[in-house]
């Protein structure tokens, strides 16, 4: 899984894409444009993020599905939410990726905005790592057609569209049902997923390297429902049905929506593409666990804690 | 995974081992045997369960150790708390096993007393699936030197031996450090295991087929500990450490508990030889959790749920 | 807080409610009001059940808004949901209301449809006692102005309209700050609504009597955020933040909802009339809990079960 | 409930307690002694503390019992594990505690070291309130007999002994029947005790002047247990069924255990007297929570964080 020490010279060319209209991100772009200009290499902007670097020479600028083509290598800047939305567009493409964090916590995001130079630097000379992240695919089916489809990197969640009304739905895996529910809504989850939306609300943390999704209830109906863990080449299956009172809809990534009826199904498996997401070398899942989670603090008022 | 129907006829000589000292248990035993009897099979009886048995001709006896190799497949009479005992024992002689409930709901013992004549019946004449259970298997060092192993079917739980007694110890997964935590304890378990103690202690439900391993922390000292879903090749690594104030235990399915001191290493990963667990066809994982965790019935008081 | 056992004949006039366009409500509903007649009570229907009763003779029919002053006990049939709705309406008249079962499990509604002879008939009879329950009250405030007031029964719920969109909001409880909080939403909860919605959220369970409102995050984007259950007398303020993304709402009982703007602010505190709720003599709260939330149902798969 | 402004001119007399053999509690001990006696205040020490003033002058010595009629006001300088002994062993005696932590978190010990001068100093000039923290009575009876009694400032706690052992029990509330359960034990814990070890066990948090008493089920052999919270004035009864298979324990806030036998019964209700606790005038419980449960840190990784 490794990409190889000599692999540095490979990122000739490295595209950029940054958050519209965030100084700070723009600040971080321009940083990361000047080093990779330094180190001598080619530079490709996304058209929607060139206005950042307006005075620096020496860049090409190109659509966002260009990028996976022109380039060997990606850099997000922005937070978790960037590299979504990139993640959906060019896994197919297979262009590595790497993030630069400048939202909130950035689990995705390895590199935070004080480390750019030595990081991004090193990441650029060699040391680094990559590692494949399986997306989720959702496809939408009404009386038997499908409507739309999607890839998601973290979750799909089906929900019952005005929070606290009811949503009725079936669960299937592999067509074997496993229950009928009423609750708020599902969330669907891959190990990428499950430090986010999937784990508020209950869900265990997935080794990014597990092959396996998980399936965790939102305000389910009964005490007794608990998140489930199946093999990543499940097929899943969600069927809205009857006794839902809204308009229920399918979010992924908490960034597409879709509105659904009664009847509908949505069947959830792996995408075909994984995002090739890169490492600066020192790097560790379980060290951002205990950084980003704040797995060290403790709790007092404890004759135990003495 | 499933074995072919004309398995059934490969189940010449059956083992029957079944707990003593319930009524219960010897009224099922003997049911069981005048069925295994009457179809012309094979019968041999483990020398502990041969009182229930007697009377009943044509029965040969012999020591647990001794099935593995005498017969096709091997009957477990009583709760799953039985077949933990003889998965630690058979699973490396990769005997069969199929589990006839007589002891709590019995998740693992696919078949209920009073299923016995169609189900073992059934079964007998080759409709039924093996499907493979991985255990853990549970080194125990002290000082460089390996001073225990056991396999462990459900799960090894380190614990603070004196319960709200504190546990301070440090989880290694693949050499990697994971965390240092007080807590009561922690729970490695498999996917059998999931639906067990683990599920008690907030893991999630994992699918038998699932090649993973959860580790769930037992009333952590801190607010942001969650359970942990790993590879199924993950070596987990286990170290005491000095702030813990008692005597701590390690605890495999419940069954075996063995004293540790500070400084001492537990070592978990998968064991090498997997059970082959027996059900009837009409047999369901989601069935069983349908059933037995009463996932079909629903909180009241609600707008929501008229 | 018993009524004493005369109070049955006290019982003179009793009013009646149904949830309409349910064949099942209509049965239950003629089946009552043959009973009061039969008993030689006065009856006076709701106009909007009145259709449910055609052909029965010897009833008056009124507006919600005058049962307090015609009758000495109102009989809600339906759900918990038609209840909610009746103690918002009704709870400032002190009109004793008692439920009749008609929708989901029915936690406050006490009787089930298969009792009604044996137990409206003993309450009518006297064999009752009545149990106050408090509502919440909920003042909505822009710029200083006061937008909106509503009791609720359950729970006021201070969402993000959009599931899985950012609302940020301020608790303050006592006019001192409790924390500031991005998540899915919050719900403030009654004792008696803490076995609805609350629970589904992982709220703990209060006593009908107590004196005490649970606060409850959904889905928070902290690990560390858990219920916090508060005094019955303390005034909770909820002030919608800047990073807010969408148009929240604050759902009463999930029956009423408002939209609303960052810095907006929802007061809430105890309502100044209590809902009467008239139980039959052998109703239990605890009982209630085991039969609706199964609290006798057992996990198998473990030697503890044995 | 807040002492008045000139109440620090009453504490005349300062009673001392500090845990033995660790350097820094010796070391905040001497601190406290010097300002106590820089202010002209009597200064008396507990007995067993006594070796850590050596060398400084004016200190009397008593036994801890001694210390109630002797003192206005008792310092405490530990963890919250010292002060849970002193609020059993003196809460009776009504005299005020002030708490300096030298231990874990210290909810209850309100002064951190570095702030011994100030805050120390300012409670001593009377720049402080009191806050009354009521304890749990504890009573355990065998056929009929009282065999002990104790108060517990936190929690209550019935377990197996043996951790991962079954522990089976009744639980009722004044004479009605709650439930029958099979765990490893319940948590009967104060307000107090609701950041503590019931905390690590999925409780509410419950704020110090609530009159309510919360009890947690641990790791019950059943998905549907959840908290319960009832009133302070509750009677609550355990009884030990015959199915527990160990030497089950009571544990009062994990520092008095006690061996119980198959139907013994545990009473617990609230304590005649309450520790009388002394907060400096900036003290704020929901600031301890935000900083000692870390409520303001942030999950990453999804498109809400932006």
């Amino acid at each position: 899984m490794a990409l190889q020490k000599e692999q540095g010279d490979k990122f000739g060319t490295i595209g950029l894409v940054g958050r519209q209209g965030k100084p700070l991100v723009a600040d971080s772009l321009r940083r990361v444009a000047r080093l990779i200009l330094a180190k001598g290499r080619g530079l490709v902007v996304e058209r929607a993020s060139a206005a950042s670097l307006k005075g620096i020479e020496g860049i090409s600028v190109c659509g966002r599905e260009e990028l996976g083509s022109l380039c060997d290598l990606l850099i997000v800047v922005g937070g978790d939410g960037s590299l979504l939305g990139v993640a959906r567009d060019l896994a197919s493409s297979g262009l590595p990726v790497l993030g630069v964090n400048r939202g909130g916590l950035g689990f995705l995001s390895a590199i935070s905005p004080e480390h750019i130079d030595s990081q991004v630097g090193g990441v650029l000379d060699g040391a680094c790592y990559a590692e494949d992240h399986f997306l989720l695919d959702m496809r939408m089916r009404r009386a038997g057609k499908q409507l739309a489809a999607t890839p998601a990197m973290n979750d799909v969640v089906l929900h019952s569209g005005t929070m606290s009304r009811m949503l009725e739905f079936a669960l299937y895996v592999n067509d074997e049902l496993v229950y009928e529910q009423r609750s708020d809504g599902i969330i669907v989850a891959s190990p990428t997923g499950s430090t986010a939306y999937a784990l508020s609300a209950g869900g265990p943390i997935m080794h990014p390297n597990l092959d396996a999704i998980v399936v965790v209830p939102m305000f389910p109906h009964t005490l007794t429902s608990r998140p489930l863990v199946i093999r990543g080449d499940s097929e899943i299956k969600l069927v809205v049905k009857e006794a839902t009172t809204t308009t229920p809809q399918v979010s992924c990534d908490s960034q597409i929506d879709l509105d659904l009826c009664v009847g509908d199904e949505l069947i959830i498996s792996k995408y075909q593409y994984p995002l090739k997401l890169v490492y600066p070398v020192q790097h560790s899942f379980y060290e951002s666990c205990r950084s980003k989670l704040d797995w060290a603090s403790r709790l007092g008022n404890s004759s135990r804690s003495l």
